[in-house]
């Protein structure tokens, strides 16, 4: 049984849905020792998340965008906690919507992903600047 | 420590919420060796999902799909991921609110699920052809 | 490689989101020997659930009740499943939408949490008598 734990700082992204895997990937090569395991990603914020979708086409990523902006809106009359600009009270719901972690089987040292499915950071924010993942392997 | 891991080839679901629960620990006796311990189900598409909730009174499933629909509707004029159908890209966007996979604890033998907790594939396209999932379970 | 696992019983909470990160530390002390591992909590019901989110401006957690009511509405008249309240299917599917459990990696002994971030537990009944929880702790 092994276990392996990297810290990955991934760098300011634009609000929207992007594609990680392969940064994923490359912080923990010893993924490619494990037979049958687990891998995590976590993301240590509550205004930016984490999911698994569509790697292929970038029009998913921005109609992900579009209508979580549509489920949760900005500028609500309901909304308490605004005091950090318009754009923060929805990011800590769409993060909880999406989660704050992903765990994907490992396989022969591979992740058995399907074959259209890619590791997505949601960043929920305008303006954040950069993200910390920890990202942990572990498995026979 | 002990690691099982099985794939599961789900036949033909109609569009909905369907319980599983039976077949996944169908497909994987050996949790009965694991005294503590967890189990994971992961479901390798992007446009159907895995979910825990009621095991029982069939309308909750019936409800669910009714307000997923809703809630992320087909055709809204801001999608641009079209190609597919228009059961397409709302397929995705719910498939990451509910999730691409589950994992629950190992109790002696045993799934430690609520008494009325079962696990849902959630069938987010019209005319899908099956779904593979990848059951992992591990522990002592 | 080491594996503990505990029952909580949380006391009865309202409706709403409620910080829980102290009490199930508190439940499983055996986290502080493990150097690398995960924890994962799970909530033993499809009424209820648990989220990671901001630990802080206990604002943030009344507007996710204002804005998961809008956005899952009781009443509606599309829904069949009444019986149990006009709370109980909201409910249901709130609990998908935020999830069933919550696994976060340890590191040196402690959750390897963001500094804003804790364990929410999300109450989406009117009158629930408190909630169950499996907690599992495993690593090196």
């Amino acid at each position: 049984m092994n276990w392996y734990q990297k810290e990955l700082r991934l760098p300011t992204a634009e609000r929207g849905f992007h594609l990680i895997t392969d940064s994923v990937l490359r912080a923990i090569p010893e993924l490619q020792t494990i037979k049958i395991g687990m891998l995590q990603v976590f993301i240590k914020h509550t205004s930016a998340s984490l999911t698994i979708n569509e790697n292929a086409d970038s029009s998913v990523r921005v109609d992900f965008e579009s209508h979580m902006n549509k489920m949760v809106p900005e500028n609500v009359p309901y909304y308490i906690h605004t005091y950090e600009g318009p754009d923060d009270m929805p990011a800590h719901i769409k993060a909880s919507l999406m989660g704050t972690s992903v765990q994907i089987p490992i396989t022969n040292g591979k992740l058995n992903l399907g074959i259209w499915q890619g590791i997505y950071l949601c960043e929920h924010r305008n303006h954040a600047s950069g993200r910390n993942l920890t990202i942990t392997a572990f498995g026979v």
